[in-house]
């Protein structure tokens, strides 16, 4: 059974309701609005929220959609369990007629987004959830969260596998996340290009590859260098990686390749001038005859550092604290408003569009919306277009959003693979400047189109 | 009950194994370094592991140790269950025996540490763990996962508390970190002093106050302003916050005034130059007669503009973002090192003192070391004083590192309110010049003694 296949299998075991429950992932303020509204009868008026960004974060190009399968997963499993409602009645969060509504909570409405691994710019309708107040207020926090964190990992990930080009990246960031965060870290950036992680959890879960060998311990564990690679070469083979800048590199690779043999699959240099190691660690390799044996890299990378190794030999990059901090930006800003709701509770009244309007930078556009990327006439994207009222018809074809849950079904999920093969696609159809590393300007402006 | 009763009754609780385990949040080198040692033997030699940092932040003048409690709790809970040895076996990530190994995995050694809201500087060993190679080796990722995100979030906060005096600091970051991340920086926060989280979760699970009314999205249901705070009023009671940046901030304070009359809580200002806005809405409010309705400011808030807010007729601080991100440093740089192991695994052998030397900046001081914070004639502290072999008579009054975990049992468990508590008075013990918000050295020094 390969690893997708063998994750697939283990999500279909249900698991258990306390740990899957996603519903006190949500602030405070969502069920006392959610109390009021109930008590005012406005919770019942028919609802469209919508997640999108003002702005990405200062000089980046394009970002990342990450984060929506996971979205769908924390909408199913949104259901209040009996010890949640006893703590929210016994912390007097909300009143009895609340806690009646949420102890039968399940959303019921329809959810149409961004399908995930797609890139987006300031106004693209992420996600758009629509139901009634009562069901869809509720969900703001989780969304955001998971939307939020997951795409601004696949952000910076997809700038590091551009920039890697064909050489592969490895995800090695986990010690430097919060656990579980660190699993979606390492999700977020395999549907960004990166070809294995060594987090064994994100392996466990969603199927994506794991990679790793030994850490400097192993060697200080031992008596010498020679025997600590001596016992790994027993025990994991001459295709392992040695990590070789415990003590003195040149000697180290020197026994390396004295106790493997030529045939030596990779060494690791972690530390010091990456550049100039790599360079004269492959003129010692091949002056050894282990020509074919890798070296990886793995010293506090990022983008920027993975560009400049670009003319070294280097076979791969091993990228941690600045892939599970987003590279600069840890977080993205996207939000969760309210566009438009029915005028009264009445079947079939009219959706009014709704937006804050107060000064400062915080307002935003009202009503339902629409998104297309149009592209040029070679096939290059060269607008994100976003509008209100019916999708043109010649902007059919290029519609963003797909369905993602109807009537409270899931009806989006898809495997990771599709996620990471459609990241691949849509930033290929962007323009070449999409993956200049310098500051500037998203590459697609956003024409709003009001109905 | 009272919610930190609450919390404790609940985590008594035994949660199902599959939810409590933490023994994939692992990277796969440890297990392969197991593997490789139990071969050669190696596993089973007595290993010293320190949790260090070499440098704070950039600017940053003290760190602060959160998680400590998390800790505890995965390490009791970093059991292999079934179906995680299965996976292992599956995609042969390890071997027979090493699977067998894994299967009757607990750890049986010793912890000491520095207690959870203490602070820290570079150098101070924060948590020793200490047992043989195999069985302390694999805690890594854990470790440095929780020990690296929740420190973070700690050291942010302590600034924004420090800044914000006597005004209490409330956090709302949950949206714009992963869904579990979020809990744990609530929890963070909350040690280094914040009074109260958004985040339901964080309240269900460790007992911190939660707090929260409503969004724009409550506002714009309705339809009219003035319906909206009626609403609000009728569920919450007039000691509630009114949110009053949706449309027009003066006319929604004045009819906040008109509908809930001069005993209104608070009033939430979520835009625009708070301090202006802040000035105006005081006088507003205290013409209309509200002299006790309160002014919450929630907008993009971190320490700078909670220092800059000072003058400002502000009673309450949200925040968000920059919290639940560290402020510009969402990780710390924390380490966990062989120091120190057996010269062979024949009982009583000496501890060998261990330590990459290669060039570079990683390298590291061998050997097991202890710490003392030295108080000045009048109590404030002056150096972190670090060193290996017995710890000096005179210092031992002011020894930092306390038993956490003895033969495998935990014996450092304390409520959060204790770390809340010592942070306080750790904080308060050091320099004045510690809670400048400008950039700078570390406030102490620490001192090395080799034995």
């Amino acid at each position: 059974m390969d690893a997708q296949a063998f994750a697939a299998a283990r999500t279909a075991v249900p698991t258990s309701p306390a740990a899957g429950s996603t519903a006190l992932l949500t602030d405070r303020y969502e069920l006392t609005m959610l109390q009021a509204a109930l008590r005012s009868g406005a919770a019942h008026r028919h609802s469209v929220f919508e997640v999108f960004t003002r702005r990405l974060p200062d000089g980046r190009r394009y970002g990342v959609l990450a984060g929506t399968g996971r979205v769908l997963d924390a909408v199913e499993n949104f259901r209040f369990e009996t010890a949640q409602l006893d703590w929210l009645a016994d912390q007097r969060v909300v009143d009895e007629p609340t806690l009646r509504w949420l102890a039968d909570y399940r959303f019921r409405g329809d959810i149409h987004g961004y399908p995930e691994g797609e890139v987006y710019f300031p106004g693209s309708p992420l996600l758009t959830v629509e139901g009634s107040f009562a069901e869809a207020v509720i969900l703001e926090t989780v969304i955001l969260s998971i939307l939020n964190f997951d795409s601004a990992i696949a952000a910076a990930a997809s700038r590091m596998t551009a920039a890697a080009g064909t050489r592969p990246c490895i995800e090695m960031g986990a010690r430097r996340a919060h656990e579980s965060a660190a699993v979606a870290a390492a999700r977020a950036a395999y549907i960004a290009g990166f070809a294995a992680t060594s987090d064994l959890q994100a392996g466990f879960l969603h199927g994506i590859p794991t990679t790793g060998t030994a850490a400097h311990a192993f060697t200080l564990l031992h008596d010498s260098e020679r025997d600590a690679f001596t016992a790994q070469l027993d025990s994991m083979g001459t295709g392992t990686t040695l990590l070789v800048d415990t003590f003195d590199l040149a000697e180290a690779v020197r026994t390396a390749v004295e106790v493997a043999g030529p045939e030596l699959g990779a060494v690791r240099i972690d530390s010091g001038d990456l550049t100039l190691l790599a360079h004269r660690v492959r003129r010692q390799l091949d002056e050894l005859g282990a020509h074919k044996t890798r070296i990886i890299v793995t010293s506090d990378l990022d983008e920027y550092a993975i560009a400049a190794l670009a003319a070294a030999p280097v076979d791969g990059y091993g990228v941690g604290t600045s892939l599970v901090t987003g590279s600069g930006h840890p977080t993205c800003a996207m939000v969760y408003k309210l566009v438009a709701r029915a005028a009264s509770t009445e079947p079939g009244a009219a959706l009014v569009p709704v937006a804050k309007r107060s000064a400062g930078a915080k307002s935003s556009v009202g009503g339902r919306k629409w998104a297309a990327r149009r592209p040029d006439a070679e096939g290059v994207a060269e607008a994100e277009v976003v509008g209100t009222g019916p999708l043109p018809a010649q902007l059919a074809p290029h519609a963003l959003q797909v369905p993602l849950v109807r009537g409270g079904e899931v009806v989006g999920r898809e495997p990771l693979s599709a996620a990471r093969e459609r990241h691949q696609r849509a930033r290929a159809a962007l323009p070449l400047s999409a993956t200049q590393l310098s500051k500037g300007e998203p590459v697609l402006a956003t024409e709003l189109r009001l109905a």
